[in-house]
């Protein structure tokens, strides 16, 4: 019978329509799949190339397992949109990461299909872990419990510390290594190489080179010598390269490497391991990118390529009428190899993100100075802090809710030892269409605890510029710079790089009654609030704090004494940020002023363009002027009455 | 020549001292060494088996390395106090842990030496990396850098982060894994049963068993074959099972295990390793209390014991007149039982904490329900969200300053998803003697700031009861109770359980003009206080604020209409505390009392007793009534004045 295009995928609503297929239709599955990913993906926007890399092992993941009883955890999350797909989401998957549409991730809320809330690395094997222990405990113990991680997440310590607990475990767990080789860049480490080398087997390939001299002795001893010496090289085999497998080391069963991309033999051997109990680890070998030519060869360029043309893949340009300000990244990219031509101690670090981060500038520029060292937050916070004792200053990239990662090491290697490591918090603030996972909005509450440690933000690429030349001079102590995802508002960004006075505010605009007080980028809708404030004749300062801390103490002290209204904006949660920071100085200075603070409520904010989610929290330069309104009204009548 | 106990010791100020001394003399040398831990730590308390079990490494460390040039790192630091005895600290070693005195852990303002401030566990191997790379930037070719870390912390995931990265680095770095099957506890996990493994060659003996058939085989071949079996035997023992260790798949070269009691050898191959290029780890097996019987047959409480007699071996109680309250960790762990008995969803984890947390009352009890998943604050949290999901209370109790490791997995995992786990935070506030590694400063901070957490903190034990009650019921949400190291101020806790109103206050006292908010235990120090401010005269009304979030509204309002002054009290920092939730409160509803914080001020607060350090920072008892003093002088020079 002929099949139109798309006409079985349309028969699946959920996994238990899939599983009315026959084995020999899953192939025509996947293709459709595929098709319905790039379909959507181009005109739509997302993760592309990590979802095209698991069409299989989706399709026979839901095939072979009794999903949504049995457990299945993706780790990440940027490879879940067949998952999405096939478990009710097909019709609305076109408002996939758009605001209020759905999540780019698994999400509870969202479906019983998925299981754990993901978008940070590695988390999967412990949660999943935990869901086998219940059902242990509970005597279910038909349920499944899978845990869908790739190589690049794997170098994340908290997976490691779940499969040394899950190999002591007994529960029915399945892990599957989606080995792929990259994380969003290509993954990197001693891991990746290991997996290569098991991979191609030049580790029993090499052994065999080795006593290949030893053994071949043997054909002195006989005629029957060739056979035996099959046999000693089949027991090796099947036996000590098994047993001393990394992870049958940690004392899962090893199984594969087999191919992520035949999903007959998947189903196949998913199927068989349901029925082999205890910790398990099934390597599977994809390419990222399968099946979209362009996506397979440029997989870094296509894990998240925004719109583009699905015939002929060209990627679809923003355009503007003037030229565009730069992305933060990019000036934070090139500004550090500015610095680091002159500043022979500095040094660059991202964990996984060199593309992301712009670091990448840096490590073409300068390898021998630059540092991807996986996804692995902890250890890079604490391999800075090793750099920074030795004399060098480095810049240790990480975005704002990956540092919530590195939290200890931030406080316990850094600032209770006063280094002097420059922390750049990207992705600083709302995130955007990647959602709550992902926003940035603890960190100036989390830093501004730190005994010791700086807290700044830049307005604009230039404040970045001179933030970060300020940072490299010699005993600042740790120092951190937080600044957004996205673009700037400068085409005009290189200017001569200045020292900025540590916690010396800037004025943008001197004012009357009330005070705006702002930190880093969101300031702009400040300035832009004030432009239409003017025109209704309402004359508010504004001030760019700079700092969090230390807090610009003579401004506030002026502040207080000329203004009654203080309006305090950031790209920040309100509860102890930098509003937070103006209260407590008000307070142990005995001043009251009425203070406003903005910035994002005490909730859970799910996913938008950052322009939306500002309007929604009240803060972008709409929310700014009704506020400051408020402020006026109350005055006018207040001058009325008197 | 007949030498006097200590006289080699005396003699060594420095490592340079130890290095004129001739290798026949290192075991004396130890012997001293170890006398001298003993003579010290039993009079004055301190970590205990942690030193003793690494004498020999220490002394053949700082006799075959070039210290303080070559970079010595020591993971957590409980092991280091030979270090610190042979590095000019020996005179002043008896004020270790005192207030003022030498930190219990290396501290790098205290000494060259001390080429890391260390505390927590696992950061060793990134500390030392970071050294490594920078030497080798600088083209100090010759310079070593070694981490010495147990086999507990090395499965902390940032350690194998750092593995993961060290194995693809060209740089100069040794760990020494100081494998003596402990943490505090016995040590737990796959990784610990592969080290036994190897250490008992049983990996090597079980394929020597597999393989022996085949082998056999050859015998019939001809009259050299035993011959060739050895050979074959040799070369997979020197091959395969070699590149195949653990270590080896991350690209490190593996030496050991090795006796870590036998100095001399130590002191050799520590010397050898030095011209071996490239990540190296040295496998050492040590018996954690070594030379000490009585430490050696109880690892757990030889840990840190306390003063105790060192010919008896008898450890030193503390006396008091009344019967004492019980430590906060024994309610917690007592009434963990009693709440798991009723209900059958609740579940309790520790990271490697057992005995410090009380934990290992339900662990006795119900084994299959409370979970050690050794040093793996991530995971532990990620594992608890795990086991919520699937309809389970899990209790997951982690000293405060250690969920900082945890931060990401308690916002991404845990509050995001609104899943029921309850955090137990021990040892919040000042830790005591362990110093500012350890202090609990800032969970009230970063915790607050968190969508969905409640935020509260017991007075006293029959609170810390009801708020455990409380957490455990249907849908509550994350829920953290944080509570200090030490002892309550019930002698008779065992009490009815009752639940607590989310969110609600507690009324200790109504007063007059001036109103005292306390959060948890130190609200105590207020009651003291306020008994003190009565005999003046002076009455000021105090509440125990129970939970920082969500707040009591409603008091608060009633407290910002009666009272002029405030003063909030807490054990914890006062950027973003609980003071400041207050401050946020009061701008938020337009009310202008004059409100004084008091709490851990914005800088690092050094080790010393819990009383010593409130004092210091101004909010014990004293610090309270000198507080309150001041605004009735205020109120009384206004009450003159009209």
């Amino acid at each position: 019978m002929e099949v139109k295009a798309g006409e079985f995928l349309k028969q699946i609503n959920y996994p238990s329509d899939l599983r009315k297929f026959k084995e020999e239709d899953l192939e025509r599955i996947c293709s459709e799949l595929r098709q319905f990913i790039v379909d959507t993906v181009s005109v739509n926007g997302g993760h592309f190339g990590s979802s095209l890399g698991v069409v299989e092992l989706t399709v026979a993941l839901h095939y072979a397992l009794n999903t949504p009883y049995d457990q299945l955890v993706w780790d990440v999350g940027h490879q879940a949109y067949g998952h999405k797909i096939l478990t009710g989401r097909r019709a609305s998957f076109h408002t996939n990461r758009i605001y209020k549409g759905l999540s780019g991730f698994p999400k509870r809320s969202e479906s019983e299909y998925d299981t754990f809330g993901v978008g940070h690395s590695s988390t999967s094997i412990s949660a999943a872990l935990g869901m086998a222990v219940a059902s242990n405990y509970k005597g279910e113990k038909d349920r499944q419990h899978v845990a869908v991680i790739g190589d690049g997440a794997m170098t994340g310590g908290m997976a490691f510390e779940a499969l040394n607990h899950a190999g002591i475990e007994n529960s029915n767990i399945l892990v599957i290594l989606n080995d792929n080789c990259m994380s969003i860049d290509p993954n990197v480490g001693a891991l990746k190489e290991y997996l290569t080398d098991i991979t191609t087997s030049k580790s029993y390939n090499r052994f065999r080179d080795d006593i290949s001299h030893v053994l071949s002795k043997i054909s002195e001893l006989g005629p029957n010598a060739h056979e035996v010496v099959k046999k000693i090289e089949k027991s090796i085999k099947g036996g000590l390269l098994k047993k001393s497998n990394f992870f049958e080391a940690l004392k899962f069963r090893y199984f594969g490497p087999i191919d992520g991309h035949d999903v007959k033999h998947l189903a196949k051997v998913l199927n068989d391991l349901k029925n082999i109990p205890g910790p398990k680890l099934l390597h599977c070998v994809t390419v990222k990118g399968k099946g979209y030519s362009l996506a397979e060869k440029d997989q870094t360029k296509w894990h998240s390529p925004g719109l583009f043309d699905k015939i002929t893949g060209e990627i679809q340009k923003t355009l503007t009428d003037k030229p565009a300000a730069p992305k933060y990244q990019d000036v934070f990219g090139h500004t550090l190899v500015e610095l680091a031509e002159k500043n022979s101690k500095i040094m660059g670090i991202t964990p996984a993100m060199p593309s992301g981060s712009s670091l990448n500038i840096m490590m073409k520029a300068m390898p021998d100075r630059a540092f991807d060292v996986g996804i692995a937050e902890q250890h890079a916070v604490t391999f800075s802090a090793g750099l920074a004792t030795r004399g060098m200053v480095p810049f240790c990239n990480i975005y704002s809710t990956f540092m919530q990662r590195a939290y200890d090491q931030v406080i316990h290697d850094v600032a209770i030892q006063k280094l002097n490591v420059v922390f750049c918090l990207d992705r600083a603030g709302f995130a955007g269409s990647d959602g709550p996972t992902h926003h940035g909005a603890y960190d100036l509450a989390y830093m501004r605890c730190i005994p010791n440690m700086v807290v700044s933000a830049p307005m604009n690429e230039e404040e970045l510029r001179n933030l970060m030349f300020t940072a490299q001079q010699e005993n600042m102590g740790p120092f951190s710079i937080r600044y957004p995802r996205g673009n700037g508002v400068m085409p005009e960004w290189r200017r001569p790089l200045k020292a900025i006075e540590v916690g010396k505010s800037r004025t943008i605009c001197e004012g009357e009654d009330i005070a705006i007080l702002t930190i880093g980028h969101i300031g702009n809708e400040a300035v832009k609030a004030c432009t239409e404030l003017n025109t209704e004749g309402i004359h508010p300062a504004h001030y760019d704090m700079r700092f969090v801390k230390p807090i610009d103490e003579e401004l506030l002290h002026m502040v207080f004494k000329k203004y009654k209204y203080v309006v305090t904006v950031e790209d920040g949660c309100l509860q102890g940020g930098m509003g937070t920071a103006v209260l407590e100085f008000m307070a142990d200075n005995n001043y009251s002023s009425t203070v406003v603070r903005l910035g994002i409520p005490d909730q859970v904010i799910e996913h938008g363009e950052q322009p939306e989610l500002w309007a929604e929290c009240g803060y972008d330069a709409l929310g700014i002027v009704k506020t400051v309104n408020k402020f006026a009204v109350s005055r006018a009548t207040k001058t009325i009455a008197s």
